[in-house]
Formats: C-alpha cells, sequence, structure tokens
C-alpha cells in the first residue's frame, strides 16, 4: 500500500518515470482522458496561483493591466505575418463548425495571441500619446503536441500568461524586453529557487516573427536544459502586416515596435524536476500551498485530546506568524502514513506533537531538505520555524546553484564537446561563428541546441565546429 | 469632439444603443474583429478582478479549491448525459483538425464543463472519505450565438466561474445548491449594488441535465430581467453515466450526488444597466477600478506647481484611507474634458483641486451619482471621502431597489398581466398551476417567461393561464 502511494523508482535511476510518478502521486495534475493534455489538480493549481500573483504585482507595479481577448483566431489573421504562420502551422487546433454549420472561415484555438491582440491594437492606437500600450493576459493556448508529452513540460495546452506591449521607439521595446527578463528571473531565482542562464537565442531558436528573442533556461538533474521563459522584441514585424500606425510626437505617422513575453505552468515542472528526491516532491516555502504541516501522535485515548489541544495551539501560533499551516488530524491514517504522504507532497517542514512534546513543552521538527529532527521549545516554535523556512529556501537555491556549476563546462574543442554531452550532459559553454549551419550541423549530429547566447561575453576561442574565427560565446545543451 | 465621445443617446429614449455606446466609450469592452466575439479591455477586466476577488475569498472560505480542466472536450463525453448534449448541440464550436490532420473524434470547444470534469471526478472519487469534492474553475466558455450579440449579455465566448462539487447526499448537495446562491447573493447585493430575487427555475428553465437549478434575477431599467447566476443540483443524473461511484460509510456502492454554479461577466453588463446614467458608467465604490480622481485645475504657470502639489498630497492622504485614486495630470486636456471623461467611466468621486481651493485649505467634491458639489476642508477630507464612497455604495443600492420594487407587480389575471407587461414590463408576479404548457402558451403568447419559483410562498390566486388551481408562485418577465 505505501509502496503504491509513494514514488517506486529512484530518480538517479530513471528520471522520466521518477518525475512523472512525482507529479501524478503528489496531486499536483493528473492526465485528462484526451491525449496530450493534463489537468492541474488543486494542489497544482495553488502553486501556479502564487506563481501568478507573484508576476502579477511586478506586473501592474511596472504600469501594465490585465485583459482578455478571444479564444478563436481567424486563419487569416494568423497568414498575415508569413513566418509566425509556418511556425504554428502543425500544431493549430481548427475548429470548422458551429453546431452543424460549416464556417467559412476557419479559426484556430488561440496557439498565442500576437495576431488577434494586434488587430485590436491597428484600433486602440491613435497617437504617441497611446503608447506605450502594456497589456497582459492570464490564459490558456493549445498547441497539438505530436512528440510524447509530459505534464507540465510538454502539452496540448497549457496554462500561461501573454504579455504584449507597443511602443514609440526600438529602445524602449528593447528596454521593456529586458525588464521583463528581470520580472522572470527574479520570480523563479527568488521565489522557485531555481537559477538561470540569461541571453539571446540565435535565430534559429528565436520566436516565429520575432526580431530577437531574450530566454532564462535552468538545468535539470538529468542534464537537460529547460526553458523557463522567454521575451522577444518583435520589432514592426507585426505593427506592419496589422497597421498598428500612430502620429508621433513629429506629426508623421509611424509603426509601433512591440514586444511579447510569457511563463507557462512549465515553471511547476522545472520544480518538480530540480527540487524532488526519491521521496517526491520539495518545495520552496515560498510558493509552498502548505508550508508546515503539524502531525499529532497519539496512541491511546487519554493522549488524543491534549495532543490535539496543543497542536491546534501550535498552528495558532505559527499563523500568527504567516505561516501557511494545518494539522493533519485524518484519523484513519497513522503517522508514518502521514510522515510519507506530506513527503511525498513537498511540504517543507513537518511539526511533530506527540505525549512526551507536550509534557516536556517542546514541538519536533523535521526539514523536508535535510535529514533529522529538531527539538524546539513552544515558545521559540514559530520564530525558528519562520527561521527554517528562509534558510530551506535559500538552502534550496544554493543546492540548484551548485548543480548548475556542476553541469556547465566550458568547451573548445568538438570531440570534448561530444564526449561531455553524451556522458554528463548538461550546458557546454562553446565558441560559435554564428553561422546557423554549424549550429544545425552540431544539433544534427548531437542533439544539443544552442540554448542562449549570454548578453554580454567576448569570445574566447575559435568556432566550436568549423574552428573559423568565433563572434559569439554560446551555451549549448539538449533541451526538453 | 466632446459629443463624438460621451455617450449620444438617453438612455430613456434608446436603451439598447445607450447601453452598448456606454459600454464601448467608457473603455470596458471592445467588438473583436470575429463575429459574436469580444474583447474584455483594462478597465472593464479589473472589476472583473474584483468580482474574481470577492467570490475566490468566499469559495475558499467554504473548502473549495481552484484547479483547471481542458478546453476541449471529445463529442462523446458530451453525449453520455443525453438532455445536456442536445441542450448545447447548436451552439458549439468544434474542432475536426490539428495541423492538416482530421480527428478521428471532434472536440467541442468546452461549452460547459460537467461532462470534462466529471470524467475525472470517476478517478478521483473512490470512498466517502473523498468526499465531499468542492472545485472551482475560472475559465471562458464557448457557446456559438445565433441571435444578435451584445457585449457581456450575449457573445459567443464569456469569462465565467464554474464550480463542480461531488457529495455523498443529496441533503448535502441541496445544501450546496443554497449556500453557493447565497455567495452569488452576497457579491451581487453587497459589492454589485443590485438587489435580486431567489427562486427555482421551471422544468423548461432549468439547466439541461440538472434535476433543478436555483437563480438570481434582477430587474433592468427597461423593464426586462436579467439571470445573474444559478447554482444546480445535478442529482446522480451525471454521476451514473460517468460512473461516479464511492463506497459510503455503510460499505455499499453509491453514485455521488454533484452539483454545479456560475456566474460570469454578464454581472458587468448588470452594474452598466442598473446604476449607468445618459453621461454614461456610475460604478459601485466597492468594485470601481477607480474610487475617486482628483482633477487638478489651473490657467497660469503660477498656479500649475502649487495646485499640482496640493493633488498629489490629497492623492497620499486619500491612498492612506485605502481608496483607489489618481491624479488625472494629463495636460492635453481641459478640465471639463476629464469631467465628462471621468463621468463616462463612472469613478464615484470627484476631487477637484483648484488655486481657489490651494488658497483657502480645501478641496471640491462631486459625487457622480447626485448633482451639486461640496467644499470639504483638506483636514476632513479623506473622512468625508471615505464616508461619502458608502454613501454611495448604499444610494446605487436603494435606486436599484426602488426601481426593482416599482417594476414588480403582482397579477391575478391574464389580462392585466399582457397589458401590463406589454407597456412597461418589469416582473410580474402571479400564479400558476405548474403544467408546462399553460408555461408555453404564456411565453408564446407574450414573449414572458418563468424567470423564477420563489423558495418559500405560497399561491395566493387560480393559475394564470388556465385558471385552475394553482400550486406555485411565480415570477414572469420578458428577459435578456
Amino acid at each position: 500500500m505505501a509502496k503504491e502511494i509513494g514514488v517506486t523508482v529512484k530518480r538517479s535511476e530513471d528520471f522520466s518515470e521518477w518525475y512523472t510518478q512525482v507529479v501524478l502521486k503528489s496531486g499536483l495534475a493528473d492526465y485528462a482522458s484526451i491525449k496530450g493534455f493534463m489537468v492541474l489538480k488543486p494542489y497544482g493549481y495553488e502553486i501556479w496561483e502564487r506563481i501568478r500573483q507573484v508576476l502579477d504585482e511586478e506586473f501592474k507595479a511596472l504600469g501594465h493591466r490585465n485583459a482578455y481577448f478571444p479564444t478563436l483566431i481567424p486563419e487569416s489573421f494568423l497568414k498575415r505575418e508569413a513566418e509566425h504562420f509556418k511556425g504554428f502551422t502543425p500544431e493549430v487546433f481548427w475548429v470548422t463548425k458551429t453546431g452543424d454549420d460549416e464556417l467559412s472561415e476557419r479559426l484556430a484555438v488561440r496557439p498565442t495571441s500576437e495576431t488577434i491582440i494586434y488587430d485590436s491594437y491597428s484600433r486602440w492606437i491613435q497617437s504617441w500619446r497611446d503608447l506605450p500600450l502594456l497589456i497582459n493576459v492570464w490564459n490558456s493556448v493549445l498547441r497539438a503536441e505530436i512528440k510524447s508529452t509530459k505534464p507540465f513540460i510538454r502539452s496540448s495546452e497549457f496554462l500561461w500568461q501573454e504579455g504584449h506591449t507597443a511602443h514609440e521607439t526600438r529602445e524602449e521595446a528593447d528596454k521593456e524586453v529586458m525588464e521583463i527578463l528581470n520580472v522572470y528571473r527574479k520570480l523563479i531565482e527568488d521565489y522557485l529557487a531555481i537559477p538561470v542562464l540569461a541571453g539571446y537565442k540565435s535565430d534559429a531558436e528565436k520566436f516565429v516573427g520575432a526580431l530577437y528573442t531574450t530566454t532564462l533556461e535552468a538545468m535539470m538533474p538529468d542534464g537537460k536544459a529547460l526553458q523557463m521563459g522567454t521575451s522577444h522584441n518583435l520589432g514592426q514585424n507585426f505593427s506592419k502586416p496589422f497597421e498598428i500606425k500612430f502620429l508621433g510626437r513629429d506629426e508623421k505617422e509611424h509603426y509601433a515596435w512591440t514586444t511579447s513575453w510569457g511563463v507557462s505552468w512549465r515553471l511547476i515542472g522545472a520544480v518538480v524536476m530540480v527540487h524532488g528526491d526519491d521521496k517526491g516532491l520539495i518545495l520552496p516555502p515560498k510558493i509552498a500551498p502548505l508550508q508546515a504541516v503539524i502531525i499529532p501522535i497519539f496512541y491511546s485515548e487519554k493522549d488524543k485530546d491534549r495532543v490535539l489541544a496543543k497542536a491546534k495551539k501550535v498552528k495558532e501560533a505559527l499563523e500568527k506568524e504567516n505561516v501557511r499551516c494545518m494539522v493533519d488530524d485524518r484519523f484513519q491514517y497513522t503517522p508514518g502514513w502521514k510522515f510519507n504522504d506530506w513527503e511525498l507532497k513537498g511540504v517543507p517542514l513537518r511539526v511533530e506533537v506527540g505525549p512526551r512534546d507536550v509534557d516536556e513543552g517542546v514541538v519536533t521538527v523535521a526539514r523536508r531538505d535535510l535529514k533529522g529532527k529538531k527539538t524546539v521549545g513552544d515558545m521559540e516554535a514559530p520564530s525558528y520555524v519562520k527561521k527554517t523556512l528562509e534558510e530551506i529556501q535559500n538552502n534550496l537555491f544554493q543546492k540548484a546553484s551548485t548543480m548548475l556549476k556542476e553541469k556547465t563546462i566550458t568547451v573548445k574543442e568538438y570531440g570534448e564537446f561530444k564526449s561531455i554531452l553524451e556522458e554528463k550532459g548538461g550546458f557546454l559553454k562553446a565558441c560559435w561563428c554564428g553561422s546557423p549551419i554549424c549550429e544545425e550541423k552540431i544539433k544534427e549530429e548531437t542533439g544539443a541546441t544552442i540554448r542562449l547566447i549570454p548578453f554580454d561575453e567576448k569570445p574566447f576561442s575559435q568556432c566550436l565546429y568549423c574552428e573559423r574565427e568565433a563572434t559569439k560565446v554560446a551555451y549549448f545543451a539538449k533541451a526538453y
């Protein structure tokens, strides 16, 4: 029974199977009955709500406002920017009928909203006084996954936010792109406790239709990179076909500069992979729905009342310190079963209250991220818990940073590149001539793609592949 | 110019055109380029965020948790409950292709999620210990509108929440249905300042597949009723075809009792209709994105600085009282233009700061809901504003209550029923034998439907239509 409930494979032995078991068994998500789709269960949704809250406040502080645009997008809109359309064609879910009526033009179920939003912007923007227009949308998008799906990481529908802004000048759009990348970095590093590398995408890897794409990339324990969020300067690539024009301060007509940017529930998948262990999830306290669980332990009716009474008092004391906690008083389960259950769910702290703890005026505290327990006096318990939650948050980030460092290797030579990639994966930092041919060859021969081109690094050797002069530093990796 | 910006028809002369102009010109919403769809603009979305926040807190306080389920629903799911499927058939947007591939089974773009959610519940619910299962979803649903569309009231996609709960017994499901109806009533009356009538729907008007539907109905100034929210006991009508079974406390297998309930962005439309006037929107302070706007007034450079400095001080003082406010310092517009603009947008209070106000240590306050201005000393301004916002909230509710009372008429005779309905509309309270034939005849002959059957009222006369013994009291009205 316990075996069935817990994770049955070790993370080090079958990472993929371990990941799927943790996601499903911890109650974050479930498969839906339609292939490629998943259900975000309440426990996972609560994490998404915290991510949303952090980002929403940051976006609003920078002057963005939320809105909502239609789920369905006419094919003609998508086609207006040719490269963009090509990029999404194989993934689009097409609505062709309402009721029994055939539609005169088929409608795409939103794979991303640039085109339908820009159709509105073309009417809303007339003058430079209407700019910048800073709008964000919380919705879901659908992209048919033909490859095998993976909860949070690769599914045919995902929850995300998509920001869409319009500006007077390229410089303002550039600034917006970087500001948002920094908002994302703050969320991912400070809240999700996952260190990231930041940089540009290569032209082959950028968003379809973008002038350029910036990205944040994290390293997973299996040596594969995960794209955490992207922020694009779309230049005037969309404003021209969609005619987003404005009368400038110079009394002349100009095309707006637009940006778009997004992060998705994929971030939850990253949290699972980066912090989890063989027992299951480990959630960073700042985004954990539950930060501490209080387990009453008793073996006689005599002890039951006084143990439960104390457990409730502990809860009240912790809540005064704004710790999100609950007493697990499910009588049908043993304390041992509950320990396993909450470890699987990744609750950062467990507080045990037994008869002896009542007698001695203490509680026993166990950290999810470290072994061992500690006995703490009742009076100091709330501040100890508070302080320990901060330590857990920091420890998770430190551990992930160490992992990122260990899995980032600078290479100058293609043979070495291939053998490291084969043996342990990770980020391989190398120099590149900038030619899409070398990039494509490396991808073909090794499966590694350029994950990012760091913002300010100078080449330190020749091109990894062609050995001609390098123009750029690039981080290569196999990726999810 | 001013004419173009403001509302160009009187509410009393062309209610429908007035409504559409207010919605579009105040910046709540816009038409999308696809027929039947609309865009919720930031100003409208901020009202939706407040509605969501109020409901979300109430739902959670009652033990509900949020989740997310797929946008696409296999046709076979919808078909499993025959009546339900029939109810949505003509309205469904059908996905038949992904990319170039024909799907083996077509997928409905979510018209409501009972079926796909219950598919999951059938796997999640095994024992009575898994019950009640109390889940809510914030999403959008699509129903193709063949009739003419109206922003917020009738569009092919709308934002809403849908709650879906499963219970051990019918009694528990009954209790859930009523608890939610009360949450809705609290939102609508206390926050939106709109009084509602509560009751059951007749079988002809209930949700397709429900055992029974409860509803809240409001009266609009044009004499038509608007359904504000519904809460359904679905009985075992869905749990049987979807096999939501559980092992009961009696060790036997039972089918769960399920409920579903929802309110949509239609509530914003009701706010526009009920409170608005010839100048535009009037927003109840509790849900207004902006509760007070501060307008600096000056006609010389000399006055500009001191007026602006004071306006900022007023803003800070109001914000200390948690009043949502801003200084409108757009220099390209005159004060008069701004007055009109914020009146159109329905901001509850306007605070004017001119040179004389600076000299005299006062501000001038104008209420959106009443004529006239009042001069208030700087020191007392924040508490005056705070108190006045409460008065506005109450005044709007009182005015709407008076309107509801005036437009609710008790009738015993069908001739009188028809003439009142024709002349002034409103709720017509009458007695009914309970036969769907009388109900259908009345609808055919007058266009009025039974909006609700009040929970606890005894018949006071014979059936309005057939004049046989009445079994029920019913509120009839023409409806949106």
